[in-house]
């Protein structure tokens, strides 16, 4: 089967400027297609690195991908580098050099030097994939059975150009499908769960490959099979994961789609025509964006209040202040108010709210760094929930959302 | 120099499941004290890769750290092979073992088991980086004058071990000094800087590398400096930057420093004891979020709200809805009227407002795809920018954080 190594060019990554996000994405792509990621590497610009990157993906895979390096400035040096790996020669693409010059008359508006006109130089032997969001050409370079493949390294320009690749991609390899199916789990730390399915694991034919992914207070169990028969492959694995039911039921809390849990919510909150919004507190906005990242969340999600200071909890969602006063604002009488409030106040089915300390110092609140309560207000009821997140700011952060909306998904699909 | 080769193990990264954050967490660690990120390696959980790519780290670099592989389940074999490719075996570490029965009673409270156990296994020749956050330890093999350091996947223990690495390979490596600077323009593209600082920067010694950082509207231009003498090493970069000035002192916007623009403001507001709230519509809670993940957010930031149904904005903002439908939701007297409506409901200082049409369909107004207007509501007066972002929602996004920060911190600074 068709394996591929990504390349990212590029210094920015090795000083950690920039975190690689889009090898991930690629990655994710390749894999649904059914190429098999085989490796990653991060090279800085450097003529030799690059090369050396080249000649050692070349020996172990069969499509190459690199990122970067595309740029008009001198340490931009991935085309060159291309084009004596296969003993080329750099030419004007006419096209790509009209669009250089459209972009900037329409859109940059500032003069063209020679080189931008330069970006518009691929190796002859390359066939051009055209990026309309950039200056930066993409280019495949067909060599015998292999594909090389160079994007630039923005990630939106890179998507699309991927969005091109794919297809020609399918059609050069002969392909395998891979099905993943990921059963979500809460309740069991790794190796106890490990314990429980042991024989199972160990009876998984060759081609299915089970992985745990234990994060934040939950662990998914990814099995991914590959083979050339996609229904008797997905039959197989809904099978295999039918049979966890009895070892490890208890814990299993779904299966994770294509979808997150918050699109998840989305769906079902559009279909249903009910509406959500939040009040945070120790969130901090970042449970709101959670939901509004997602495109069409303005057909069920409100509005969202940040109650970062004490008083904006009584002022603007009407928690007594008796009540802050008398359990603080780290409670689930607040958590249960703030609900409600927002509930209420903004006129929607749904809401849930987040107060917690996340530390690194203690706030408005006595509450130990890691404390923090969920309130959940449904048309039939308020809830409320206590959790102990810990003591890492970023990461009580993320559980809070995490099991709000774990929380919101389970009332919805009625668990 | 002492150069580094970082190797990350697992096939989540590799699937695309997870995006590789700790990598450029350990790149920025090792390059403020003077080491050098030679390449980044993703590779399977797969002995002979991680065998592979242990040999060619170790023939071109100094200090080999691994993350990931050191779980309890089966899929993780780092262990192993660094005890095979050292000659060595696995040894229990009794500290290490106490450890993990005491997080397995304390914490995880579920009965411990053999893999648990076998999780203070490490090589005979391994100094033990204490991991109090897990129970996977890290791991310090000293070979003659190379450094191998395997530490866990997990991000919170990663860092945790790192903090505990560095000071040792700043003992057993001389390393030099590293300055960065980082200046921050607006207002021309790549190219056109590069045209304008040409020369200056063709006469940059050898020891001063110049990096292009292009981001959503603004190019970051980054010296990097390295040498023994931090002084002089300070100075000459802060020459070399004064130097820019009469080139392209009027893209200039300032110096990014350690703290980036959102941590800038939070200071001089903490300073100047001043409060900020925000009110959202296509930035959903996205902006709040980025003052709030500061540590001490909570003593300027007050609240925000996400109005992100229409009536919000007339019911807690107080928009006049008659502005509304004169000129719709996305349109300069309602980013105006938002951020004043905040300014003075929550009764701060500063109010940032957001109203934009992000995608990717037409929402609420007939304004394109890409029309952002951002409010500023000061102690002095209330104004507003209108801006055209494209047409890619996360983009549209994200640079509409950036320049509502950008707007207020260069109100705050006087620019």
């Amino acid at each position: 089967m068709a394996k591929a190594t990504l390349i990212t060019i590029g210094d920015e990554i090795l000083i950690g400027q920039i975190i690689d996000s889009n090898s991930a994405y690629i990655a994710k792509k390749l894999n649904k297609i059914g190429v098999e990621v085989h490796a990653i590497y991060s090279v800085q610009d450097d003529y030799d690195e690059i090369r050396n990157a080249l000649q050692k993906a070349e020996k172990e895979t069969d499509i190459i991908i690199t990122t970067g390096g595309l740029g008009p400035t001198k340490d931009d040096i991935t085309k060159t580098v291309f084009a004596d790996y296969f003993n080329d020669e750099l030419v004007r693409d006419e096209s790509v050099l009209e669009h250089i010059e459209y972009l900037f008359k329409q859109f940059i508006k500032q003069p063209i030097l020679e080189v931008n006109r330069d970006q518009a130089l691929v190796p002859s032997k390359a066939e051009v994939l055209f990026n309309k969001n950039g200056t930066a050409p993409g280019m495949w370079i067909h060599q015998k059975e292999l594909a090389f493949i160079a994007m630039p390294g923005v990630p939106f320009e890179m998507k699309a150009l991927l969005d091109k690749a794919i297809p020609k991609i399918q059609q050069k390899f002969k392909l395998p499908f891979i099905v993943h199916k990921t059963v979500l789990t809460y309740g069991l730390g790794e190796s106890a769960i490990a314990d429980k399915i042991e024989k199972w694991a160990d009876d998984l034919p060759q081609h299915i490959k089970l992985a745990y992914l234990p994060n934040l207070g939950r662990v998914r169990l990814r099995l991914s099979a590959k083979g050339w028969d996609k229904q008797a492959l997905t039959a197989e694995v809904d099978e295999k994961v039918d049979q966890l039911q009895p070892m490890i039921g208890d814990i299993i809390k779904g299966i994770e789609g294509e979808t997150t849990p918050d699109e998840e919510i989305g769906k079902i909150l559009s279909a249903k025509n009910k509406t959500l919004a939040v009040a945070e507190s120790c969130t901090g906005g970042q449970l709101a964006a959670r939901f509004t990242k997602n495109p069409g969340a303005s057909a069920y999600f409100m509005a969202g209040i940040i109650s970062y200071a004490t008083s904006v909890k009584s002022d603007f969602l009407e928690v007594d202040p008796s009540i802050i006063d008398q359990y603080s604002v780290v409670s689930a009488p607040v958590a249960e108010a703030m609900a409600k409030g927002a509930q209420e106040k903004f006129q929607v089915d749904y809401a849930l709210s987040t107060t917690g300390n996340a530390g690194p110092t203690k706030g408005d609140s006595d509450a130990p760094i890691g404390t923090v309560l969920i309130g959940l207000a449904t048309p039939e009821k308020v809830t409320s929930f206590e959790f102990t997140m810990g003591n890492h700011r970023e990461r009580i952060v993320q559980k809070t959302i995490n099991k709000s909306i774990e929380l919101l998904l389970d009332t919805l699909v009625g668990k």
